[in-house]
């Protein structure tokens, strides 16, 4: 087999040189971060560097960033009814989710199931902001006075689609509410400016932008927001927010991938993009019966989704694998399982069209030969399945 | 500054060789282990074969283990309420836990603080046996039938001291309770068998053990057991217990510290305790009013704690990193807090004296020169001291 090509790089990205460089380095850095002698303040040296580097990412107060061990802690970590900001009293009792977010925070960190509702999605992938602002009404209307938290993701990990995240946030906030976004397939992708944003708390995720697996942060948009009830608590790290030994070598990496996404955001993102338009143009060539999810809206440069009436995903992606070409079929943490893709489900996508749906996605170091090997496989796999039809049919 | 001597291995070890070697191979696994191409089974490999390697060391199927961000993560995610075993109904009660734990298990994970009791120790260190026993017997007294989960952890971080796990888990187990155990500082140091503890769940951690920071496993004795609660929910990863992409390079690096570690677990016991030995000895002849806790009872080969009246703790951690010795006053992540030790608080230990305690923790790495450079600069503070206090006298 000739070099592979990965393409999914909204399920994990490779190690940005960066990162490999700074977690190498960190190797030789014994110490405890909470360690006083100088073993561990070289430790803590490297995390707070790393925080620096990270909080820069989204423009944001190192001091406000609480890291976790990837994107799905953050969001269980945001996600509580003890969420708080300055001295607001008693707990959030409502959490209002978008229809389309991750899994991880689908699952409602900790608020009760009774206390979970969906806000639904255009056809188009992006959040009914007039739903959710009728919704916000309601809630407010109630004697008791609910208080909600709202989560809405910055980008979709499944079609690319950016949800007006500031839009949401003035609506929330207008109704008393907190906003919590989920930035893990933004985050380095596009900007993320979290004073932009509106966001109250953004979870990040470093192995999506050339970091290592197992590094998240969750971060705050001022210090007046407060997280009322660690998930872990003992040592006092972070502040009190994240207790347990930090993740010296991860965060290291993670703080240079940041620094590196950051540093080259807009090249990247629009070389990408032109990537991405090419590899579309010459799939319509192909397949001119394709659905493109989301297209013509604002994506994610790097992310396309797409399916062709009678190519089953599970199908295409044996296929491409075995041509040495790597996509998903969704998220990656779905991907193993046979359930259509919640995303489209909520877009009201029909089934039987939402079963072929492959999920490409690009990163800094994909060229144009890779589009190319992925397209060429695209190509024999639709003249096989035409020809097998034609033999059936014959 | 000459070369560093690090004493301080319970707070944090240095990578061995193997789990740097098995980290940068991991550096080139770019997939996420839950996509089904070569690139995410490649990942998979990575994990699974450390859940081999870590499961190993203490006995357990390799099914049974979970992996998590570290020891606190783990000690977390154990004590719940719903952690269950086979088809028992309803949650457990009450929280009992020795008056020596780690502060990640005092914190008491998701039980309410007034479900939660201490079990005191003998002035020795060790558990008081009668007392559980004797609480036991109460709570199971009581007309609506308490169900315990216990927590002992395997051996005291600050003094080494091992508690009679096996003992304890007949008494919880003939009380129809559940005990968790804490091996974090056990784990690779001294055996850790499961079954040989009777433990229901044990918490590890990679970075006590020579692996890095931020891996970690909650190991269930059984299938039978369940985490009922997992912490992290969504994308369904470690069997439903713990969503969220592996740490897979960090898990790469524990499993190959874990199997060091267990395949040079007795002679590097053997010679960590010769050292150990001899660095007490020598201790006591500069400073021969020195209090060994612990001291005669089955401890850690690699940890000794003492004080000697009229040395502050703190003083003596500062005048040996100057001189180039990194030790501790305790576990890693108090060393930044004034308190005192809330281990020694509870063995009875005066306030006076307990103000003095100093750590040791030897590694495997660690040599007679090192034990030489940190008794030549504890007897040139003992000097520094006796001089300072002679003139003040004069």
């Amino acid at each position: 087999m000739s070099e592979r090509v990965y393409l999914d790089w909204n399920a994990t990205t490779p190690l940005r040189p960066e990162a490999r460089a700074a977690m190498a380095a960190a190797f030789d850095c014994a110490g405890n971060p909470s360690s006083v002698h100088a073993e561990g303040r070289a430790a803590r040296y490297l995390v707070e560097q790393a925080r620096e580097r990270v909080a820069g990412l989204l423009g944001a107060e190192p001091r406000n960033l609480i890291f976790t061990s990837g994107g799905t802690e953050a969001n269980a970590l945001a996600l509580s009814p003890q969420l708080a900001v300055g001295g607001d009293k008693g707990p959030r009792d409502r959490l209002l989710i978008s229809a389309i977010e991750h899994p991880s925070v689908r699952a409602g960190g900790r608020f009760a199931g009774a206390t979970i509702e969906d806000v639904p999605v255009l056809s188009s992938g992006v959040i009914d902001l007039a739903a959710l602002q009728a919704r916000l009404d309601v809630l407010r209307a109630t004697a008791t006075g609910v208080r909600p938290l709202v989560a809405l993701m910055h980008a979709n990990n499944e079609t690319g689609v950016v949800q007006p995240v500031a839009e949401a946030a003035a609506l929330v906030h207008a109704a008393g509410g907190l906003l919590h976004v989920d930035a893990v397939q933004s985050a380095g992708k596009i900007p993320c400016d979290i004073e932009r944003l509106q966001a109250d708390t953004v979870a990040i995720s470093a192995h999506k932008l050339g970091g290592p697996k197992g590094a998240g942060a969750l971060v705050k948009r001022s210090e007046a927001i407060h997280v009322g009830d660690p998930l872990f608590k003992g040592g006092g790290q972070e502040r009190g927010s994240r207790g347990g030994t930090e993740n010296v070598i991860g965060i290291a990496g993670f703080g240079a991938a940041a620094e590196a996404a950051g540093n080259a955001l807009a090249p990247t993102a629009l070389r990408m993009a032109a990537l991405r338009d090419r590899l579309e143009a010459m799939l319509r060539d192909i397949s001119p019966d394709a659905v493109i999810f989301g297209e013509g809206l604002e994506r994610l440069p790097n992310t396309t989704m797409f399916a062709v009436p009678g190519i089953k995903a599970e199908t295409a992606l044996i296929a491409l694998d075995l041509a040495g070409v790597a996509v998903s079929s969704g998220s990656a943490c779905s991907s193993g399982k046979v359930a259509g893709s919640p995303v489209l489900a909520a877009m009201n996508v029909p089934a039987a069209l939402a079963i072929g749906a492959v999920r490409v996605s690009l990163g800094p170091a994909s060229t144009d030969r890779d589009v190319d090997v992925l397209i060429s496989a695209w190509r024999n796999l639709v003249a096989g399945l035409s020809k097998g039809r034609r033999e059936v049919a014959a």
